[in-house]
This record gives C-alpha cells, structure tokens and sequence, in this order.
C-alpha cells in the first residue's frame, strides 16, 4: 500500500497520454451508463489498466480485477487502485497457483452471483467460467469430481483443482455466474481465438466482443506497442546494445512486424521465420530474409517467439545457440519457448542475473543462454508493457465494447457468439486520439463522399480493408 | 514494329523475374485449360503485361488488348507482342477518341460476339459493355440513340458516341458480348469499387473476380510497387532532389503508405492529409503528420494524390504553390487533380520541359508549378511503372482469376456478383515468389497446426485477417 | 556490498559484450606492462567501466576510482569493484559536496603523491590539480587562500574549499600530484574542448591524449550509445510512447544525430535547432527539419539537449510548453538546461514521480513539465548509460592511451600538449570489434594498396578523412 | 543543336534547385571577378554544370569544357551552353580517342597559351599538361617522342599519341599552358588522391584547390547525391525491383554509404563488403554485414562498386553470379569492374539490351550477367547523375575555389601544393542552400560562443571535426 502514492502519480501522467478513455469520462460519464453493473477484469495490472479500471468506474461500475499474467502486475498501479477504486488481486511474481486463486476472487461477487460483464485478456476468467459449468454439469449427472490428476498440464490441473474445492461449497457457482453474464469482452488474438472455437463448437456461454480485431487495437497495439516495448524489455533485461547484433523474430505478423521494426531500426540484422508465405513475402519486401530457426540458431544473438502457436524453440535449439544468446517471447502465452524442457535438462544450472533475467546454464559446453521473464511476455515481465497512448487505443474500445454488451443487454441484440465493433467506433476510437498529437483530418465534400460512395462522417472503408 | 525486338529482349528479363507468371506456364501450360478461350484485357500494355497476355496465350487463350491509360503504353511491349502473341491496340500518348476506339476493338472479336472473358483495369471495357447493354435496352424500347450531348463530362461523351455509332450498324452488339461473356477480373480498387456499386444496384451482368482485394495484390503492388515507382517517375520526369524537401501526399491508403514511405526514406519531410481517422492515426505513428492541404500549399515542394476520390487538388490550390512546385497524381483515374480547371486559368501558359512534364504559369505570379503526366498516372506516365517482380503477384493472381471463371463457367459457382479469390489461393500467389528471394518457409507440425486450429498447409489465417 | 554478487554477475556478461578490452587482456596481460603504475579514473561507475577498471588492473595497475557525474554511479557496479579489485569512492545520487570530495579521494594515494595517469571523463580530475596547482602557487607568492566566496557558481565554491582545506595542511600536495604525473587520457567532446584550451593558453600542465577524438570513440560512442541510450533512459523514466509525438533535438553533432536517429526511429517527429550551417543541412538532408527552440517551444512534447553549450533551454522557454512535456539533456554537464531557474521560479511546484523524474509545475497555469535526471545526463542518471559493445570501443582507445603514456613515459615523445591516438591504433580499435558480429574484411592486395598508396595493412584513410 | 531549347528549359529549372549558384552570381556578379579569366572545365557535361558554367561566365570569364567521362555528357545540355554560353567538346557517347580530342581542345585557347583556371574532375585535364611537360622536357633534352607502344593501358595510348602530335606542331605547347596556369580545383576523390601524390613527389606544376574534401562536398555530394541518383540509375537501365534483392556494395566510403542507405531504404538486403576496419564497423552499427565478395558472389542479386580501387569484381567473379545479376560501378574511373576480362572470355556473347544496358552470356552456363554503363559511373551513364539541389553545394565550392585561386593569383597565398578550401566558407556553402529548404538557425549569444570559445559568426568547429 505505500507504493499507492507512486502509483496515483503515474496514473496522473498516463490520463494526459491518454485521451481516449478521458474523453470516455467526459462523453458517458455524467448519464452514469454502467451504474448497477459489476464488471470483473483479468488483464495485466498496469498503471494504463488502472486509467481503463478508473473510467469504468467513472462510468459508474463495480470493478474487481485480477492480471491475467503472472509477471505483467506493477504493484504500485495495483496499490493506487486498490486503495481508491476498486477490488485488486494481483501483485508481481504470483506463482501459478496464486495466479487462478486471483483470478477465481475477482470473479466472486458474493451470493448473488458473478460479475454482469468480463473484461478479459487471453481469456482465463472465461475459460474458468466455461470449465466449471461443464464440470458442474458433469457432476450434476454423475456426481463426478473433476480429477486434477487426469492431465498432464500443470497449469490445468490447478484450474480443476479450483472447480473441484469450488463444487464442494457450491455445485452451482458458475451456473448462476453464467446466468447473471452479460457478455465479454477479449483482449487479444489468443483470448478470440478460443473464443471463436468455442462459437464454432456451439459452447459459447454468452456474448462476446473481439476487441481485438478492431482495427484500432490490433494494427496499433499489437503492432506499435511491441515496437516500443520489446526493445524496452530488452535494454532494462539486459543492457545489451542491440545495433551489430543478429536478431532472429519467430513470426511476422502484427506483434511480429512490431518486433522486427524495432529491432531493425535499432541497427541489428533482423531474420524472420514464418509458417505463412503471405506474411513472409512482406518481411522479404521490407529487406527482411525470412529463414528457418534452424538455419540460424547458432548465429543469431537475440530470439524472440510472436507467434501465438507452441513449441517454437525447444530446448534442443537452445543447446545450440551462442553464449549469453538471447531469448525471449512477447506473445500472451509462455509456450512459445520450452521452459519446461530447458528446467528439466539435466545438468542445466540456473543463474538469476536480476529477477526476470536468468542466465541458464548447460553442462557440455559451460556455455550459457539469457532467458527473459521465465519465457512470460517480456515487455510487461522485463518492462512495463505497451505506453500509455497505445493502450488508449486498445482500452477505448474495450469501454466501447463494454457499454454495447451493458445497453444492449436487453435487446437481444448480441447472441452467444463473438462480435467485432462496428467501423465507425473503430473510427471514432482511432479520432479521439489525433487531437493530442496535432493532427487535423480534411474533410469530405458531399460530391466527394458521394462519387466514392460513403457518407461524409464515414465510415469510410468496407469491412474487409486491410489498413 | 522495329521496337517488337528490343521490347523481345525486355520481355525475357521481366520473365526471369516474374516467377508466379512462369509457374502458371509450367504447372497449367500442358493442359491448355484456356483452349478455346477468348481474353480482352484492358490494362497498361507493359513489359509486364506482356508476360501476362503470353501467360494466358501460353495456357491455351487467344487474346486481344488495349490499355487502360493514354499513357501508360511501353510501345516496344506493345510491338513485341503484336508481332508475337496477341492483337494489341495500344500506343504511348493516345488521344481520348484514340483510347475508346482501342477498347472497342479490343472487345470487338468478330460476328461471333465478343470475349469469353475479360482482364478489366479502372472498368473501362465493364463500362463500356454495361452502357452498350443500357443504350440497346433504350433503343429497343424507344428507338432513342445515346445523345453525347446529354452530359458535360468530355470522355463520357465519347463513350456515348462509340456507342450510338455501334448501335447503328448493330442494334445487339453489346447483348451479344453480354451473352457469351463468362466474367471479368478486376485489378485495381477504382475499377472494384464500381463493380460492387453495380452489383448492389443489381445492374452487374456477369460474375466478377476482385482482383485487387487479394493480399498478394492490394498490398504489394499497391505499396511495394508505388514505393518503387513514385521516385521512379519523380526523378525521370524532373531529375529534382527529394532530399530536404517538403511533400504532400494526399491519401495514405495502400497506395499513400507506398509513396509516403518512398519519400521519407528518401530524405523528404512528408505531410499526409486524410479523411479516415484510422489511415490518419497510422500516418502519425510512422512519425509523419497529418494536415489538411490548406495547411501546407504554399510550402511544400511536391504534391502527390493517391485518393481514389476526386477533385483533391484544385486550381485555386495550385496557384498558392511555390514555384516549381512539383504537382502529380498516382491514383487511377485524372480527375484528383483538376486539370480542367487548371487549362482553363485565364491567361495560364504551359511550357512543356519534354512529353509528360509540364510547366504551367500562372500570369499573376510569373511563377509556375510543374504538373507530371497531364495529371495521369505519373508512374505510367512519366516511368514504366511497378517493377516486374510485384506485378508477377498481381498478374498471378489475374491468371488464377481467369481459370477459376474459365474452369467453372458451366457450374454456376459464380454468379452475378464480386467475388474475392478464396485465401489458399492467395497464399499460394505467394509462396510461387518465396524462392525467387532465397526465402524459407518454417513448416508447421501437426501438433502446432490443431493447437492454432489451421490446416497444416493453410489457409493460416481467417478472412478478416489484416496483415 | 551486498550487491557486489549482482554487480560480478553483470560484469561477467559485460565482457562478453567488450571484445576490445578482452582482447587487451589478452595481449598486453602476460607482460603486465602497467606494472607499478598507479591510475586514478573519474569516469561513470559502470558495468562497463568495471570491465575497463579491470582490464588496467589485469594489466599490472592499482586504480582508484571516482564517478564524473552525481547520478551515474551503478552501486552494483561500484560494490564489485570495491570488493574485488579496486578503491572506488561513488554511489548513485551524490551531493556536489559527496561529489568533490569522492574526487579528490580517487586521487589522494598518500604521501608519495598522487597518480601516475589518470582516465578522466569530463575533465574534473585535472581542473581540480589545475586549480590545485594554481592556488598552491598563489598561496606561496602571497599566502592567500583560495576564497569560496569569489565565485558565484556554487559548484566552484566547493571545488575552492576542498582546495582551501587541502592547503591548510599540504601546500605541496597537487604540486607533487603534478610532478609525479605523467599523463592524462579524456573521454569526452567537453573536457577536450578545456584541455585544447589550456593547451592554448600555454597552463596544461602534463600530456594529454584525446580519446574522444578517436573515429572509433566519437563516431560510435557518440553516435550509435546515445541513439540507444536516449530512448532507454525516456523510457524508463518516463514509459512515454515515443511514437506520435513531437521531440525537439537541440544540436546536431554526433550525439545529436544519434538521438534524432533514434526518435525519428521510434516514430516521433524530430525537428532539430543547431548553429552550425553545415550540421543543418546535415539534417535537412535527412528529412529533419532545422527551426529555433522559439518556433516549437510550445508545440513539441519531448526536448533533448546535447550542445555541449550552456544555456540552451531556459526558464521561459519551459514556461511556454505544453503540459507534461519531457524536458532533459545528453550532454556531459547540466547547464545545457536552466535548472537554476526552473528552481528559482516563484511558486515552482517539484513533484517527485520517482527518482530522477520531477514534474515541476508554474504556478500560474497549473501546467508541468517532466525534467529528468535534474538537466544531467538523462541516459546515466534514468537508464544505464551506454551499452557494454560500444563502451568497449571507447574504452579500449583508453587502454591504448594509457599504455602510450605509461610507455613513452621517458621517451620524451609526449609533450604537454594534446594528442590523438595514431591512426592504425584507432582502426586496431574497430578491428578488434569485428569478429563478435561476424564480419569478414576484404584483404587488399599489394597492387591494389599501392595503386591508391596506402599499405597493405593499413591505415587506409589519410588523417582528415571523415567517416 | 535542335536540343539546346530544351537544355535552356531544364537548365531554368535547375537554377531554382541551385541557391548556392544564384547567389554567387548575386553576389559576386556586379564586380565581374573573373574578367579577362580563362577558366577550362573537364567536368561531366550535364544540366547541372552547365548552370556552373554560367555561373563563371555571369562573374565576367570565358569558358571551354569538355566532359570527364565518355558516357556523362547530357546532349541537352551541352547544346544549351554551346549556343549560349561558352565552347563546348562533349557529347554522350564518345570514344576514348573523341574523349581525349576533347579534352585537347578544351585546354587550346590559341596562340597565348593555355587557360588560366581550371575546373577538373578525376584530373584528366591536370595529367594532360602534367604529361605534355614531361614529354616536352624529354623531347628538348634527347629529341625523343613519346612511344604510344611503350605502355600497354590503351587509354594511356591515346594520351602519349596526342602528346606526341603535339609535340610536333608546337613543342612548348604545354610549357605555354603551365606557365600561364594560375591553378586548379579538383572536384572528386580520384583526382585529389592524384593531387596528393604529385605534391608528395613534388612534381605538381602549380596550385591546386582540393574542392572534394570541403565538407559541403564529400559528405554532401558523395552520400546524399548517390543516395539519390544510384537507384535512379538502377531504374532507368533495368526497371528491376529492388525490394526484396540481395545487394552487395562493394566499399563503405562517402559514396558507399550513400548507396548502402538507398538500397536498404528500397527494401533490399544490403552487404557491404570494405577493407577498412573503421568503416566496417559503421556499417554493422547500421544492420549491414560485411562479408567478402567471394563469400556473397553466388547469392547476390545487384552489385555495386564503390572503392575508388581497382580490380574489385573480376570476370571471375562474375562467371559465379546468379542468372541476370546486376553488375555496376559508381566510382569515378571504370577499372573497378573487370571490363577487360570480361569482353576477352572466351565465347561471352554481349546483348544490347539499350544503351549502357548489356547482358552478358557466358557460354558454359548459358547464364548472364546485367552490365551497366559499360562498368562507368552508372548514374550518369543510366540516369542523369546527381540532382541539381546537392551538386549547388560542390560547385559553389568550386566557384569559390576559383576565386580564390584567381584573386591571390598575384599575392603568393597559393604555392605548388594541395589545399583545402577554410571552413568558414564551407560553412558559408551550407549557409546558401539552407533558406531554399526553410531552415532557420539558432544564433549563438556573445556569451554562449565564449563558453565553447568559437566566434559568434563561426566558424563553429575544429578543423579536424567529422560530422
């Protein structure tokens, strides 16, 4: 709690970076639209987090929130909030079981139920929702525990274990959760992507918005923000000059091109692996030669997994690699890099430089690699996540999505299925930000906007413009 | 007809490369799959397109073309294919009259109608066809002949006059070429965006495949190739340094981000104006501000139009320009610049430098601004246009359009309306241009493939997905 | 001392990062030719200095070491080297008192006098033995001690004391530091600019080699540390997006055109003030706009000031600009900025964001501007100065100066006069450097060398060439 | 001379983009400087100098040019001048016998000997006298003539037959022209390194003004104008995509630098390959590695020679290279390319594909290679070599050389040797060029030019400062 001061003062200067949610409290904030709402958020605990959470509350919600990462938390951003707007669960270095305890207590509202909406960000509140009214239902006909023992995965068996120690207390939990919901709203690419498997599979619960596929969001947060943070997290990590390096980028899609960008203007010989010929003639078009990690891993000095799949570099690629080679991952889950099979290689020593830098180790050769963030999102584990602006963008059009599943709750408007904002909020997302930076728009005559066929006030392009 | 030799020799560098265009030959060439197939395309008779009428010849078609732009014509192309492969009805520097006859004998195959399909560029032979189809549906009804008269537009005028001359001779002519036609492939936005206007009106008369809305096309020969190609024809036209000046670009849609890109690297401090807060919003995190053009007309040194819309820069604007300011259009059709207003100027006198660069004075100031291309296509116009290798992605693309149409014209797949080539296809465009540039592709596991959802081969990405 | 263990750590992966001086340990370790010499350093307390502290030792030196900069210091850096290899007198966040003092410490090695050589970095170390000196000749003639008092500038106030205070019980004791020297080697553009004045004025008391004048110090330090260095130091200090944003660099030398690479890099648009015809066209050339501080004072968001000149942004100035503009400098002393002023200023407000980041804000808007590391150099004070790759060029320019000092010693080949390192050397610096990026050079052959009259194995450039 | 009214054109418009020129004739012009002067150009007869030449003739001299290059003259241009302003022997195309006929009548004024002044490029006017003397010394002693057979370098045949012919008619012809020879200046590395090594061997017949390493040449000229006119020259002989290629640039000087940024910035992999250590370390600060040629010579899609030396890409070299690589040269003499070789191999078949375009067969692999401009300076012999805005900068020097040289011409200042022009009036060229471009510079105050001890009015930096 006493770091709440430092917090509050950063909150302070991201508002002026942010001028999206601000004009979000100037524009909703005295109709009070969410006022009876309760909204539970699972999205990394920041201080540009803390601004969203404040203009949801200045909306006139009920917020508890939690991180949906175990490293991205800044506890002085939790503090501030935590003292002055709203339920925090999340500091920085939770273990993994300390991670779904948080996540499970920000979705407890007490007896009448859960939350009304979900702000979530990889989508784990939602996962846990999903997987404990399954296993209600299970349990319902069978009497069956879920059995933590039944998977390898160790992070899952955690989840069963929370549903299982859940259902003994309370068999209907996540049914009256899943009643009282309204909706959701995700984050990014991995959260919509189990979200539309779920559309597909017919198990989608409730509503939800795909924040992330507003243009305003992916083309801009995934793409600019990585561009700032991943060298950031990797100088304060580090220290390391990254000019006359060679930087292999796993993936070159929007985070991909991000961290590509940054690491080729910083001077360092930026090589790219991809699955998609698409995307890896783009990177060829930009100077860029698109090669597979194996032809490069025991050349380059830097590695960074964007992917969003698994298993991109395995430990046996790590053995290859030169000492105190690089590696790190800026995509939402840490499977991108084989931790596991890296721990338990035997013989591997385990150095920790600083917390989130760990040198590790291996016996035959007494040769090291530097692992940032444990393989975590490094630029919210080794830094402090995508800038304020940025995040605006993203953030406005979570409140957006937000206040279209509260108002439309009753309209029938939104079905179980997955939603993208229509364009003209994603234009007016992306207008609320071009005061702050000096620009000015020209604007359409009627003649003009008739001979191209839109109206004067946009929207301006048809749904598949690419940007 | 003594250029056909030099234009042989051009033609076989563009083939080395343009690999996608080879590919078709190899891999569809033994079948023949166009045999019996009429083609007439309206599009720039390059080097490049040369390869493309020689790829379709090559699978079978027999083809008969003329150009989309008075300027745009390589007269070598035009020569070496005239002699070798094709009909052609093209030359540099046509006149208006000059063009329309061309696309009418392009279309024009004899008494058996007209082609089975068409290659379209900006819609100018689809055009030409729908208002033939209209004036004969009037002539029946009424027996009342087109009347030039009846619009101000001066190429419009033509149009109808083309038309009431057929009509004439033959009261059925465009019916007929409504009849057989099996569809068209468009290649650039302008043409497209006509295309889905005339199929939401219902007035579409035969299937359409959007071309450009391909990946592999809107965004590398919209971008790649303008970034190649505005200097280009910059420094042909004027030889000026673009180091150290100021330059507008009006519109950063592909086209726009292609030439702000060429010009920022090439040292110029560039100024976007827009009317889409999203295109805006990205102009700015590239560093590059956003004004309207009053802001900036009397201190920029080079203006560029990449719009699409008309009337962006008028001759009001002109005059309030620096002298010698340099004063072009890259967008489709001539009408972004005002070129009319600006012959009509009381007292203005043009200086033609050489062909295609002009110097306009205005008698109040003495000074004069320099306008490329008659206000056409300066890349066309004043240089050769996008490069080899990036036309190889659009005309792949065009080839695979025309077989889908040709291949499945008995199968009612396509109907009356605008269709985008499904993804694989798209993917494929690529991946034929990987080798080309020593890139390789990283192979997905199965594993990995169910974990993201996606076939092992692709499509990789969904629909939406922006790139 | 609890941090010496971190601090070891990222010494150990810094050597990794500084082939030059490893190679130094290399090749000059057997012999130990700094056998019985004696070095005082004032230089940052870095990671990398740690490296170059123990290079000198690894060589046969004893070193005391101070920092040249209040804020500098890395406390792990200085806790490693103090347990390990040398006497280090500096923490992060001195006094100008602690300073001083810290400073005459390094160079007090008891009663045999002081050092042998000095590494100096701004040129503190020797202003305080030429100050020393004079005073002591005064006090002799006349017996007057220095007076405090005579000086407005608080920081010389203290410099009189220490000397004041010092002649109270040796008046010898930076007469015996003079005779007992034999030479000085500087870092940096500022303190060479007072040694080539001394040099003019006849006072220099011992020889002196300017390192910074060496290409591979200046032109690499310089240029590709600060275009890291500046966007490490806003970004941990601040998390502001640099994107988007307008920044103002003040000068455009190397260090200037290093941070304008970097911001215009990031996104930002760089407008750039300079006095020097040639650098502005320099940025013109480069599409960076030249304007005065006036003309942008109230429209930029980030100022960044490496003139090497003082007085470059005043009180009035920051009044004028925006609310939470970043104001900071990456010049060696803090003068560049009027932090005077800012101090001074009726009803000034100081929020402390954190260390070494301050909002001050007027009174009579309410508005703040974000100083960072109180006007000193913001990338030593908020980041951690210059990565290790490019410290390692500089440094081993020192090595080598200190060896030619220490070698030629009684060969008379140093006068007092100012030197800079030969040319081969400089370009064995680079040499040295090139097998950890893996580059390859091309060997000339003897006709080629004499064809443009230069050896075979260098140096290749005559002494005026530029780089 | 039907093209002279279109070099007057182009000529009118380069005189907007050359402030530096027009304000020497501003300046300079009423005082008529150079009456009764006569100035012999051998520089590369294009737009941009002739606006020079006009420049010396509006300041009261009389003119005769040849060009320095066989390929360079601009046929436009020559015929401007040639009717308008002064003599001229030039024209695109030339044979090396019509090159150096040229060069002969551009150095005879007649009966009274030589020129007074000349304007050199490459120093091909300067070994001409310089020859002709020694041949003359010889004949007088021993009556021997120059012997065309004794050297094997074809051109250098050439040279001794003209000498020889000479002698003949006039066998003081050349001791006339040194002894009314006030000076030179040289405009290009080459011809400086000449310089140098005939003031070194004392052999230098007269004064000699360096114009090349004035700042506002080399680092202007040489960079930003390759920069600009290297792709320019790629586009116009081969209209080949750059994006996307391997580009190899042999030699990171001035020149190399330039070519590397071009080529990056179009979107190639650039590889740099260099012999100097410092130069290859600048480039891997800047992303680009530094191999051998040998080690890229299979894989590289366009090569560039850069060094000023000979002997850099061999007929063996080229036998290895890809179908269709590109092969050009943009330093000044063409014996970086292995022309020889190449026309010599046995069976190698030349295609034209245009002028300075030609592909080359080898008869084994039936694969060729794209030689420009015959293995000379490409961008003048593809395109129209630099543009007009960055030559004002280098012959501004040479105007002001000129006058230098002819107004001390009585006083002494100049002996027999080599020197370079005094930084206050390069900083004076950039001064001229800097209005045209908007740039305002910040004035120094009394008390700031004290701190860093520079006069207010400059100049501003140490002779041996970099930039």
């Amino acid at each position: 709690m006493s770091q709440a001061d430092f917090g509050r003062l950063e909150i302070e200067l991201a508002e002026v970076e942010m001028p999206g949610l601000m004009s979000c409290r100037t524009e909703f904030g005295p109709s009070q639209p969410f006022k009876g709402a309760r909204i539970t958020g699972s999205l990394h605990m920041t201080i540009q987090t803390a601004v969203l959470i404040e203009t949801l509350t200045a909306l006139g919600a009920e917020v508890r929130w939690c991180s949906c990462n175990i490293f991205s938390t800044q506890d002085h951003a939790a503090a501030a909030i935590a003292r002055d707007s709203a339920a925090v669960f999340a500091w920085k270095g939770e273990t993994l079981q300390e991670y779904w305890w948080c996540t499970e207590r920000a979705l407890d509202w007490g007896p009448g139920g859960g939350p009304d909406l979900i702000v979530d960000d990889g989508g784990d509140a939602t996962l846990l929702i999903h997987e404990g009214v399954k296993a209600e239902e299970i349990f319902e006909k069978t009497g069956k525990l879920p059995d933590p023992a039944s998977t390898d995965n160790a992070e899952f068996q955690i989840v069963l274990t929370i549903i299982r120690d859940g259902l003994k207390t309370d068999p209907k939990r996540y049914h009256k959760m899943k009643s009282r919901l309204v909706g959701v709203s995700e984050e990014t690419t991995t959260g919509v992507k189990r979200l539309y498997q779920m559309e597909s599979s017919g198990s989608l619960l409730f509503p939800a918005i795909n924040v992330n596929d507003s243009v305003t969001k992916s083309k801009f947060d995934n793409l600019y923000g990585c561009r700032h943070s991943l060298p950031d997290g990797l100088m304060r990590a580090t220290d390391v000059m990254i000019a006359g390096k060679v930087a292999v980028v796993c993936g070159y899609g929007d985070v991909g091109k991000g961290c590509a960008a940054a690491l080729k203007q910083a001077g360092s010989r930026v090589i790219v692996t991809e699955i998609d010929p698409i995307c890896a003639l783009q990177a060829l078009m930009e100077g860029i030669p698109v090669l597979t990690l194996e032809d490069v891993v025991a050349e380059a000095d830097i590695f960074v997994t964007t992917t969003g799949n698994k298993d991109i570099i395995m430990v046996d690629d790590m053995k290859k690699m030169k000492n105190n080679a690089i590696v790190c991952n800026i995509g939402h889950f840490d499977n991108e890099i084989d931790m596991l099979g890296l721990e338990n290689y035997p013989g591997v020593k385990r150095i920790t430089i600083k917390p989130q830098t760990d040198r590790w180790v291996f016996p035959e050769t007494n040769s090291g690699i530097i692992v940032l963030a444990e393989g975590r999102l490094m630029n919210l584990g080794c830094a402090t996540g995508h800038p304020s602006f940025v995040m605006s963008c993203s953030f406005t059009n979570q409140v957006i999505a937000q206040l279209e599943l509260w108002t439309e709750k009753a309209s029938g408007k939104y079905e179980k299925k997955v939603y993208v904002l229509p364009k003209h909020l994603d234009e007016k997302v992306a207008a609320l930000h071009l005061g702050k930076l000096g620009a000015k728009l020209t604007k359409l005559s009627k003649d003009q906007a008739d001979y191209i066929n839109v109206p004067v006030e946009g929207p301006y392009k048809p749904a598949q413009y690419r940007y």
